[in-house]
């Protein structure tokens, strides 16, 4: 399994802070870009796991093709190198908009780790998630664990 | 290739807005959710060109490992089924938040056939980001013109 978080550089951080595409968000301050495309992708996670969500509690029909398609998404966005989305320094406390413990840098290891089990569970969901409503929903269980799991060590309360 | 764009189903669209998990993005209404996750696409879009576009302009040193991260990134991006993302209903002037113009839903094949540009402007993009900078400059026109297509045809200005 490619683990897709590698290095994570404070040069390129500061590149982008110069060069990219900084939106509307929210956040302000020199990784508010960094911070709101990695806001992004977990919205994109929640968009398609909700997708689901709403088959596994009878709110949409189950639909083959729609749970599939949001499982195969899942999968492509568990693989993004999201390395220039963390930069040193877009902390909560340190940096506007950031929710992320200092803890996600101090133990990066770990980070990767569970960023692999989140991995490992979408894949697993994206075999199960076309074949009928109760096998998609035994393999949600571990993604919304591997999400929690996560969430839980490193992020921080809502202000 | 495989577009992954297929068909738009008002039956999912009703239910994302009922199951989806909805964040605190600006637009209002129904389709709130698909509206504020077709952005971030776009806006995760930005950001990986936006790195590439910082090496591009000088104001960050070449780095093959990172341009190649940047572009494989958007090949993913571009792979996603966006489909639950543009409900009918959810255009400028109808949603809030929107600045799709009707004329996207009217037009479907033409964006189906601009979004297989961005995929094959993406896909070259890749396999040129790492070699050297002047190669990957020559291959990032394909894909801001395959932004830019689409945009001309089916964006509404700024309010």
């Amino acid at each position: 399994m490619t683990l897709r978080i590698s290095t994570i550089s404070i040069t390129l951080g500061l590149a982008l802070a110069a060069g990219a595409a900084v939106g509307d968000g929210h956040s302000q301050g020199p990784h508010a870009s960094a911070i709101k495309n990695r806001q992004a992708v977990m919205s994109l996670y929640g968009f398609n796991m909700g997708i689901l969500g709403a088959m596994a509690k009878g709110q949409a029909d189950y639909d083959s093709a729609i749970a599939s398609a949001a499982a195969n998404n899942m999968v492509l966005l568990v693989d993004l190198d999201l390395s220039a989305m963390w930069p040193q320094g877009s902390e909560a406390g340190v940096h506007d908009g950031s929710r992320a413990k200092a803890e996600l840098w101090a133990n990066f290891p770990d980070v990767v780790a569970k960023m692999g089990e989140l991995q490992a569970a979408s894949a697993a969901l994206s075999e199960a998630a076309g074949t009928d409503l109760d096998t998609m929903k035994a393999a949600m269980g571990p993604v919304g664990q591997a999400c929690s799991a996560c969430h839980k060590a490193y992020r921080a309360p809502k202000n």
